[in-house]
């Protein structure tokens, strides 16, 4: 997933023009000129009794504390759920099995080809000048190093501007270090996806970057990279914070430092795993103007994938679980997906898109994702028309009993849905307190240990009153769709 | 190290006896009636001016950054510094040339016989219900499993209470996993003190127990334990707090659970070690009423020890650097001493007692010691008699230009120096903001990244301030030193 912008930008450009008036339009910084009919005002404003029930019952009443239980016992049951494992797909028969034990409909899966990526016996130690071991995670579709891996002296950098004043004769046959200091998630990933081709162009025998969080307690953190078309694949991992800090210092004393940098990791042929589908059919609509819930059920080979995105799948699914045992059913159809494929480049979303390509205008109103966190709830953030987002802002006000009225826009935190939500779709995620997010992403941290079960509980709740909410207003929600 | 106790009972029942007084007695909760003479009160206060250019001169003149800087050249050039290793002795050797280049005087080692425990090959793995690797420690001074390890079945407890109801029957064998929540350090340690033993008493086969930490981002801590005289040796090892929760559920919901361990770690004959010693002898006495500062050396094998304790060690050997090159030399003696040996039992400082424990009380004033952070720091803890403790509190009001002027008694982050102040011996240790302390304590997070340098050299300056007052003061600290 992403990371989070700097908004209103245009907003604020207006307020410069218009500094006499400053008082006046600072609502409008928050609030653009909506003019929404007074009755559909009136209907949003109806659903409150509704959305009051549904917080009510999630967060304090019988299913409080069922959300984390559910999450719990998928994750100590499976553990982590790497595309291409059989862990991820067990656990995919496993909701499966679940969502028909909830009584959903149309439970079903839906292929997507996923890369089958795997990950070897790693290991690097800094043999010179002492010997230390450097704890690694090879970065997702990294190939690895020839048997009985490479000894190599290490050039170390902070950044690819300091790397590019290294010659190729300087770089030949080395093991780059980069060590980017945490400048945001958006601009440091850079290092882990890109790191890997800079450095080959040159003639690097393999890359090690600076694990891609802000915090550290000595564990290395993976992710996926990209290989440049044309640029030889080597070897390439990241290491942790403290060891990536120690080689720069070192480096820079003028120290030659030796790495032993062994990884016997595979690419192996694409894999057909599955979406994890089901539904809350619709009153008066079925399979058209539906209301996309989603989270990806796959996660990373490190950690239990609980944080990204365990919890993101559970409420979606759970949503739909929780409206049914409360006999709420909206007029358009509500439907869980739970993505496969996300960690390593968003396949189940992908392939989900293609697939329901020719009809999508018809078929899908709405998309919510949820995965930057289920920590405690502050809103939504929203992508999409501006006469949607008028509706959208009158919706969010209804999360009052969550505290949770936060808007922001566009939607930052939706990646499997960015495919339709960057071509005009309209679109959700959601705002939590999630500052601590990176500090676990895609490392051994990522455990039900980061999962309270009272945020968890408002998260569901915020799920399906906004999913409800969108499902049974009057009118679908507008939309400009630009085709591709 | 220890941990901070409730303050200031006594105080409050004062308070609680006489509510009609209250407001008027609110001064005497902080500071007790002291009966200074003027003549030192107005002594004390006149040192203000040398603790400003004291500080002025670390924080913000040509000291500034170059206690980070030292420290950072330590721990990058020997790395961890584990009792017994080769590491440590080189440290050990590298400080001594230290100390000498920076001019200072008497510097030489004092010998002292420590635990020589070695970690071997370390391997846990959940084999049963599913295979799932559970990184580990074991804990200095725990014996190894078998060539090849055992295979056994779990019990998962919470508390020593629900382990109880356990008979040696169901014991017998099994690999028993302590999940006790964090209560505090002081609280939650007896599980990694005493489990092992408290465990193999029913006939366990190994302890496993969660990382003593607040906080986790999947990092096992590790720490001495204590085998109790005439119970079996059994291998006790820490597990994350994210795998150890995992087994306490699955335990719980009626899961089978199987280990396989293997540990090779082995105790060797004791191995004689140096606590690391320097001075600046003073213009009245030399080797009579002399001030210690000190801070250990050693480190845990894990991590490179720039908490716990290289900042302490620096601080005080670099206090002592600062104020000869600012030609500051008091009435009496400031001795640095590095212990050696602390993690493993305390072996440096009893050593030392030992060595001097037949003139103690003409030899030394004051002790000071830092192990329980260099962060920012608030103040001094205090320990010694009623007198003392005035002439202190008075010492302590001359921090304000640090901001460091709070004060608590007794004394709580002194470890290696409590041999004295239990006795009576006047003492003091730093107060800083070390909430996060725990989180990096004894484990891989242990490292440069946790120390800033602004902070590292407030807290120097802080130790050479006090440490210069005490000991260029006209008196001698008061005590009342009990024999034993």
């Amino acid at each position: 997933m992403g990371t989070r912008r700097i908004k209103w930008v245009l907003s604020l450009l207006l307020l410069a023009l218009l500094p006499e008036a400053f008082a006046g339009v600072l609502d409008n910084r928050i609030d653009p000129v909506c003019d929404l009919p007074d009755g559909l005002v009136r209907e949003i404003q109806g659903y409150q009794k509704t959305v009051n029930d549904i917080v009510s019952r999630i967060v304090d009443g019988e299913f409080a504390g069922k959300t984390w239980q559910s999450l719990s016992e998928l994750v100590d049951t499976f553990g982590a759920r790497l595309a291409g494992s059989e862990q991820l797909e067990k656990a995919i028969d496993y909701v499966i099995d679940g969502m028909k034990r909830d009584g959903l409909e149309n439970v079903h899966t839906e292929n997507a080809s996923v890369p089958h990526w795997v990950r070897g016996y790693e290991s690097a130690q800094l043999v010179a000048p002492f010997k230390k071991n450097l704890p690694l995670l090879g970065l997702g579709t990294t190939v690895g190093t020839p048997r009985g891996g490479i000894i190599a002296d290490v050039i170390a950098v902070e950044s690819f501007k300091e790397f590019e004043a290294f010659t190729p004769d300087q770089v030949k046959g080395k093991i780059v270090v980069f060590v980017p200091p945490w400048q945001g998630y958006g601009k440091t990933v850079a290092y882990r996806s890109h790191g890997a081709s800079v450095a080959a162009k040159k003639g690097a025998a393999a890359t090690l970057i600076r694990s891609i969080t802000p915090f550290s307690i000595g564990s290395p953190h993976t992710g996926v990279q990209d290989y440049e078309d044309g640029v030889r694949k080597i070897p390439t991992a990241c290491i942790t914070v403290e060891d990536a800090e120690m080689i720069l210092r070192k480096y820079r004393r003028g120290e030659t430092l030796t790495i032993h940098l062994e990884m016997e990791d595979r690419n192996l042929e694409p894999f057909i795993s599955r979406n994890s589908i089901a539904e809350l059919v619709g009153t008066t609509y079925t399979n058209t103007s539906v209301v996309v819930v989603s989270g990806h059920l796959d996660s990373w080979d490190v950690g239990v994938g609980a944080m990204d995105d365990g919890g993101g799948a559970l409420i979606s699914w759970k949503a739909l679980t929780y409206l049914k045992a409360m006999g709420l059913r909206p007029r358009r159809t509500i439907r869980a997906i739970l993505w496969t494929g996300e960690e390593l480049g968003l396949w189940g979303g992908q392939a989900y898109r293609e697939a329901h390509q020719a009809n999508e205008k018809e078929e899908f109103n709405f998309f919510f994702e949820s995965d930057i966190g289920t920590f405690e709830p502050e809103g939504l953030d929203f992508s999409g028309n501006k006469e949607a987002e008028c509706i959208f802002r009158e919706i969010v006000k209804l999360m009052t009993p969550l505290n949770a009225t936060q808007f922001e826009t566009p939607t930052d935190g939706g990646p499997d849905i960015s495919h339709w939500t960057s071509r005009g779709f309209p679109g959700a995620s959601l705002i939590n307190k999630n500052e601590k997010y990176f500090w676990f992403h895609h490392s051994a941290g990522d455990s039900m240990a980061v999962e309270d079960p009272r945020h968890l509980d408002k998260c569901a709740a915020l799920w399906a009153a906004a999913a409800y909410v969108v499902a049974d207003l009057s009118v679908p929600m507008p939309k400009d769709v630009r085709d591709v």
